[in-house]
Parts: structure tokens; sequence; C-alpha cells
């Protein structure tokens, strides 16, 4: 990088969309019309202002009304794509591999956040925010780091219109500020342990870019502690890692894997790092989260000391961890089907969706009102709730758009329902007429418990599937040729694993596989390596991944 | 920039706090030593993880117990550092001109943010994410923009290890790649209003930096608004100022002074700015907030069209809008003193910090059961409040310390309040015994409803405080006499204005002044311009800003 070369192609301005597009020739036919339970007149009028506001939904489903998402089963890939783009997730940005993260995906991120912000100051830690200008001689600055993050990196080597003396870095992770800024701050013992956070973008110059999965850049929280002691840091790692598996489980409904990361497959810069390791629905692996002990390694390569209390200078004991955007891919693919989103009730941006349902404009009135109500209710309850009253679209195009976006619970009232005070409540997970139960009340009460105790079953619901569709696909071996079996059917194959790194190396070459973690829970009894016969202590997970 | 050069000075690796230090020399005594009236036996042991978890703070606490501030009146801007420093509010990065928020800001900032982002909701606008890294194309396609931002950019030349055919900005602002996006995302009118929001960091290559106020990274939120007419893209551009000019009256008590910009001061690219101004201590300027109604500049540039009701093409009306960190700058540079920060309750980070005092060991008990039961009393309340339980420090010494830190009450517990089953509230606005309170009640209802409507009382104190200062420094002027003899002063200069653009330039080479607003709030009765004696239809507000 120091000779100054003419213009490669890093950069290329590629047509919007066209990604997507390569992919639509393979679409089906599952078109977004009405269906044929329901109807209402379509008229074109104006939207009301809070369906426009509230998602920004308007743009593809008018200018594509037949939008139609590839069947999940018959390409994963373009079904992907296919869902982000008619959900309105996401597109992409004007540089190659950038995304813009579009409203209803960023309030995915947004609950995301907020749930473990809270996690996060309960145990200790503080948000700030150190700056995404990095001098380049600081990633230089620990050996294994700058091999791993070199490659990636954007530089800025311009400023106020002058050429830098110093080339800066756009901040791909901070391990190298913060250890600078630590230095300055730790003296004694007493400053220990310090615990922070930052929520930030992070540039990569990824050259296969994947919206959410793999952008060149991403949003991210990435946590930093400094500790007096390598059991404190150890703990540290492990507790951040443990919220994460909470989190998967417990909002995402995401049934990831814990475990500690093979050598190779450890962090640039760590000493140890633990992993939760997802199956999308291709039964493909991703990293969802990772927590690094970082040992001494940043401490030593930058001086960030302290005094113990016996006087002694040491060097401190330090961890990072990390959830990214990539989460929302990892949601996407982990719950979607074949008719789009589907989005676990407690990181849903829309829990409910109500559709009224009118066939004269005489009943429109108390349909309308009705619902209006209900909405007010299912509000101050704490639900987060749309009601769909546009008038451009009918109630079976809207049921379709709803189920498509993710929407957890639809309601329909009718001028019938409205008659007899009750509702009607469809669950997005139970397709068809299984998940719809009839003549739920509308009186407050009852309606509030009953959806809120829907709400629940149905964010159980998605996490047993997963697991289920997890534990389906994850199968045991005992020797090589077992393991290679299991990846051609695209399982995950576990088996015990005491070989060497180029074993591990020479598994990925001939399979596409990784050891995705040595899992926390193991099972009894004495292993025998699957690949070299010799007494292993652990299995390992291998899977092809993301 | 076309042509190589070699490396110039822009980036200069100073060494940390050298700024701070520059100013050390100047400093008073005011040393953060215990006061009179209360001790405790200091002992060196290791402080509760709590304390240091939730701010960070014990680093130049240690490091530095002489502490000192340099008093506000006798070098406005040493105090600032200083304030800064010891609060631990900030420190500059590794790169020049760049500010690591340390947690006790970023709390400031964070309810900053929680406010905001309600308002944001409310008034129909969804947060989002668009990238950072801009072509460098985009930034040129509007003239003035262009104009305006050319010499305040970063820009990234190399990526993945290579030279970019393109150049890439790093955002200085968005309405570029928001306008890109946008292109694709409108098509008619029912696509309007496009109302989002982003939070997000921007960097701007400035030459002179100062913590918060001015720095070559920083944070912020951009609203950014489409709409079909422009009297919607006014009522927006209105709508939002008026967000923040309650947010500054009534959560940060900074009563702003909003107008219009001239001409001159408008932002780049923008048909008109609106803007909240605010009065710093030293009597100086800062623009706390814009609002632009950016017209069909960017529309045209970015060819942003929709199809209107009656079928016809139109490029839409914008609006973008943003406050930024630099707000932060603006609460420590109103309300602040000698004694350090002083911050309103409803963005303070802690508005209730408990110390307990005990002389002989048996007491200590006693007292601390008594402060952990008020502590929770208070924080079930909703109450931010720290119990200062640390034993390495005397009662005294935190005194000082937690007035540097601008909590707006202290609670202090001795034996015999435990005794008599009261405590005292100490005011940090009203210094000394004035503000004490001896006898107040330890019962639940009674302390928790005195605590809140003391914490009203501040907060309203501050800003009447604030509105009287800056009201006895605003000057009424009818010649450009008048108004150098103010600006002379140190003061705001208030006058009818209807010169041209040279004369407003000229004002500013010859006092330093310029044009902060024309007031929304205009006198009555026919006006004559202060400088050319023709008519004028509004006055002008002239002062020297940050």
């Amino acid at each position: 990088m120091g000779s100054l070369k003419l213009p490669t192609s890093a950069f290329a301005s590629i047509p919007i969309r066209s990604f997507f597009h390569r992919h639509q020739h393979r679409r089906l036919c599952l078109s977004l019309k009405p269906s044929a339970s329901t109807q209402s007149t379509p008229k074109t009028s104006t939207p009301s202002p809070k369906e426009k506001n509230v998602i920004n939904t308007n743009n593809d489903q008018k200018s594509k009304p037949e939008g139609t998402i590839t069947p999940r089963s018959q390409d994963f890939n373009a079904w992907y794509l296919d869902v982000i783009r008619h959900a309105e997730l996401a597109d992409y940005g004007p540089v190659r591999g950038t995304m813009v993260i579009r409203p209803y995906a960023y309030a995915i991120w947004e609950a995301i956040q907020d749930y473990l912000n809270v996690k996060f100051k309960e145990t200790g830690h503080s948000n700030m925010y150190f700056p995404q200008l990095i001098p380049y001689s600081f990633i230089e600055k620990e050996a294994s780091h700058v091999e791993g993050f070199s490659p990636e990196l954007a530089v800025v080597t311009i400023g106020g219109g002058k050429e830098l003396e110093e080339k800066l870095v756009v901040r791909p992770t901070s391990e190298t500020i913060v250890n600078h800024m630590f230095t300055q701050w730790i003296d004694s013992y007493r400053d220990l342990p310090l615990m922070v956070n930052q929520w930030v973008n992070v540039t990569r110059w990824e050259m296969r870019t994947k919206p959410f999965l793999r952008t060149l850049e991403f949003l991210w929280q990435e946590g930093h502690t400094a500790h007096a002691t390598p059991e404190e840091a150890e703990k540290e790692a492990l507790q951040m890692i443990d919220v994460y598996v909470k989190f998967a489980y417990e909002q995402a409904a995401v049934p990831v894997i814990v475990g500690r990361k093979s050598k190779v497959e450890t962090f640039a810069g760590a000493t140890r790092t633990y992993t939760i390791e997802a199956m999308m629905g291709d039964r493909k692996a991703l990293q969802a989260g990772t927590s690094h002990n970082l040992g001494q390694n940043f401490s030593i390569a930058f001086g960030t000391k302290f005094t113990d209390e016996s006087g002694q200078k040491q060097h401190v004991w330090q961890t990072s961890w990390a959830i990214s955007t990539r989460f929302v891919g990892g949601i996407i693919m982990t719950h979607g089907d074949d008719a789009g989103l589907m989005l676990p009730p407690k990181l849903a941006p829309i829990q409910v969706v109500i559709v009224p349902i009118w066939k004269k404009s005489e009943e429109k009135v108390n349909v309308l009102e009705a619902a209006v109500s209900v909405e007010k209710v299912l509000k101050t309850s704490g639900i987060k709730v749309k009601l769909d009253d546009s008038e451009q679209r009918t109630p079976g195009w809207k049921f379709n758009f709803w189920e498509m976006k993710g929407v957890p619970i639809r309601i329909e009232i009718g001028p019938r329902d409205v008659s007899s005070g009750t509702l009607v409540v469809s669950r997005r997970d139970v397709p068809g007429k299984q998940g719809k139960v009839f003549g739920i009340s509308m009186e407050r009460s009852t309606l509030e418990s009953y959806v809120k105790d829907k709400l629940d079953e149905i964010q159980s619901s998605l996490l047993e599937k997963a697991e289920a569709f997890r534990d389906s696909n994850i199968v045991d071996v005992n020797s090589y040729d077992e393991l290679k079996v299991a990846i051609s059917q695209g399982k995950w194959a576990r088996g015990p694993w005491s070989a060497s790194e180029t074993e591990e190396l020479k598994v990925k070459e001939e399979t596409g596989a990784t050891i995705r973690c040595f899992p926390f829970e193991q099972p009894q009894g004495t292993k025998t390596c699957l690949m070299t016969g010799k007494p292993a202590d652990e299995v390992a997970i291998f899977a092809k991944s993301y």
C-alpha cells in the first residue's frame, strides 16, 4: 500500500438492485392477490399518514403489486433476497457492498438494542464512544490483529483537502484505540474492572457481501473490559456470551449452540473466543455473536498496566464481545417461510395488525370504529399494534402483505364481528384455518390477556420449531467418513476432535465445513478423535457456514 | 485534490492531554479537599464495584487528588477544559481533533436521545440507517453543497488494500446519499411524505477543534423528509425547529433564541435554515440545532421526482434537521459555575447522590443501612440515584467531587439523622448553607415527593437563571456604532437589518460578530436598518459565536 497505483476495480458503481434483479427470473408466482374468503372494493384514495410513517411500506407494494417471493425450498438465497426486498428491510447503498437499513429492519435492531442495553447495564457496563478514525500504526501493534484485519481495511488518506502524514483506518473493530485510551485511564487496581460498551458502525472491506450477513459497513455493539486477574476476564467473557445466549433464546427465539472456537477460528488478537452458532433455514451455520478473552495481548502491545494491591505493575486482562446487525439476517433465515418473514413477537416492530373488513359503505363506519377501539385497547396494554385502514388494498391483499412482513398476529374485524362484539385472530406461525380463531371477545380484559397469551405462545412455538429443526439436523459422527456424509447431506456433524490445525484445515478444504465450536454441552464418556483415533477431550461441531 | 502531493501536517499525533496541560499553569487552587464540617477516617480499601461501573470516575480523582478547576470568571476556556477533564466527560482521541466521549457525558447524550426519539416518532418519523461511505461524485451534484463541504472532507482512497476507482467521502452529512435512495423509493404522491431520521457519527475535517463544540468526528441525529408541496416542507422544517426549542427549554434548561439564518449563514444546499441560538456563560452564541427547508435543491440534483395527483411529474420538497453532541458542550457552558458542572435534572445521569457520614465504626452499620434504604426508595420512584459508599474518600471530598460532576441534589445521612429518621438535602444550584435543608423525613412518600419537587424546582431555577443572564446581555441597537459598542462589551446586539450581504460580512470582519438569526419573536412597529437607515422588516441578532 506504500506505492501509489492506478485505480483498480475495488469500487464499482453497481446499478441499484441489480443483485436482486439477477434473481428475479427464478421466482415462482406466489402472487400477493386477495384471498378468496374476503374482499372489499379497492379504491384509489390517499392512505392515512399514519400508515406511511410507521414503516414506509408503500413503495414496492405499489410499483410491484404483482410482487412475488421465491419459495424458500426452491432457492434459499433467492428467497432471502426477495424477503429483504419485499418486506422493505434493506437496500444496497451506492457503494458496492454497503447497505441501507430501512425502518422496518431498523426497528428490529432497536428492539435488540433495547434488550441488550438493559442487560449490559445490569452487568455493570457503561456506554460511551470511541472515535472511528484510528492511526494505521495502531493496527500494526498487535501481530495477529494486523494479520487478521489488514486485508479488510478502508483507509482515509486525505483530510481537509490534504494528503495525511499518517494514514487513518476507518474502525473495523476498536480494540486498538480502546487500549490506547485504557492505558491513560488505568493506573491502579482501584480503576479496575473498567467495563464499557459502544453502539457504532464498523467498516470491513468484504469482497463477497450479502445483506445483513456480510456488508462493507455494519452496525454493532462492542463491549470492552479490563480486569486485574485472568480469572475475572474469563468470568466476564463467559458472562457476556451467556447474555447473548439468553438474548438469542428468549428474545429472538433462535436456539443457538454456545461453545468455544477452535484456535484456527479464534478472533485475531484473542486468547479464547466464545461463540453462539445458529442454524439457518438452509442448515448453514451463522456465527451470531462472539465474546473474546483477549488475555494480555492488547495490554502488552499498548502498555496497559496497573499497580496491583502489592504495588507491582501488571498488564491488565481484557475481554471484548459483539453482536451486530448480522443477527437481523439470522432472524430472517431462522424463522421465515415461503410466505415471507416470520418475526418473534418480542422483537417484532408490529406485533398485531388489525385488518378491518367491509363490503357496503354503511358497514364501514361501525367496522372502523370497532377497529380503532381495539387498536386503542391493545396500544394501552403496551402491545405494538398497527391498524391497516387504507382503502387502496383489499383485505386479502393486506393479509398476504402483513404475513409477508412477518407480523405475529392478525386481527380481522368484519360487520358480523361488530354485531357480536367479537373478532377473529390469526397466527402467522400456523398457516391457514388452523391458525384462525373466531369469536374472541372485544371486551378489554379478555382481549388483552388473549392477545398477550397468544404472543407468548407464538414466541415459544417459534423457538420449539427452530430447536426441533436444529436437533434433527445435527448428526453424531465418529469417523471422517461419517463426517463427510453428514456435511454432504447439508447437516451439522458433531464428533470427538483432538486433531491438528492442519487436519482441521484439510476438513475445510475437502468438505467446506469448519469447526463452528466445541460446545459447552459435552456428551459424557471417553471419546476418540474422529480423525486420528487418539483420545479426545471434547466433541466439536462441524458445519458449512455463512 | 487531483494531484498527489507529499504528506503535509494535517494529521499530527499530539501527545494526549497536551491541550489540557497547556492550561494547567493558569489554574487557581480550588482544591478538592474535605470541607471542615464533616470527616471520616479515610481508608484504602477496594471501592464497591458499583461505584466504578456506573461512571468510571476513579482515574483522575485518584491520580490527581489535588485536581483543580480554573475559576470560570478568570478564564472561561480553561474552566471549560478543566470541567471536561475533571468531570470525566471527554478525552481527546489519538487522531488530532477527535474526541472520546466518556460514560458520564455519553449518558447525557443518551438522555437527549431518549427524549428526542419519542418526539420524532410522535411527529411521524422512523429511524433507519444510511451508509457512511458516499461516492465523491455525489457531493459534487449540488453546487452550493460541494462548495460548503469539500474543504472539510475525510476521503477514503484505499479499500481492501487497493486504490479505489472512485474516492469515497466519509459522511459529513447525508443529504446526497439520502436523495440517491429517496429517488428509488419515491414514485407517486402516495409515497409522500417520507419522513426518516438516523442517529450516526459524522466526520468534518475541522482545523480548530474544541471538545463537544467542534470536533473532527461527532455524533448527531439527522432527520430527512420529502414532501409533495413546498408548504408541507416549510411546515415540517418549522415543526422540527419547534421540537428543538421545546427540548432546549424543557429538558436542557437552555433558553435558546429561535429564528431564521441570514442567507450568508444558511446551510450549504438549503433554501432556508432555522436555528436555535444559545448564549454561553461567556456570552458567546452557540448554534445548538438547525432545521433546513431544502426546497427542491437536492431533488433536482438527484432527480427525486413523484407523480402528483394530476399525473404530473414533480420534484419533491425536502427538509433536513439536526442536533449533535455539541449540545452537551452547550449545557456545560450554560449552567456550569466555578465549582464545575451543573446539570439540569432532566438530563442528569445522576440526579441524586447519597453521601453517608460516620465517625465511629459502630455508627457505620446503621448509617449505611439507612443510606441503602433511601437509595432503594428513590430508585423505585424512578429517580436516578447513586450511593457513594466508598471508604477511600472523606464525605467532604465527596461533596466537592459530586458538586463538580453537577449532580443536582446531594443527600447526607449521618448518625444523628438516622436516630431522628431524617436526612439533609443540598441543592447543587444554591451554594452553601442556603441550599441545605435539614430534617427531611426518610419516610417513603414524604421523601419521594420532596425530592421530585426539588428536582422540578432546580430544573425551573436553572432555566430562569439562564434566561435572566441571556436577557441582561442582549442590547437593542439602532446604529452600527451602537452595535460595535455592544459587541465589544461581549454582548449580543439586536437591531433592524435590511442591508446587503457585503455589509453583513463587513460587520463580521470589523467586529467578529455574525448574524445569529432573525428571531421569530419580532418587536412591533416600523424599523430602520441600523446600517443603511433604509426601512427594515426585521431585527437581527448579532453576536460572536463558537
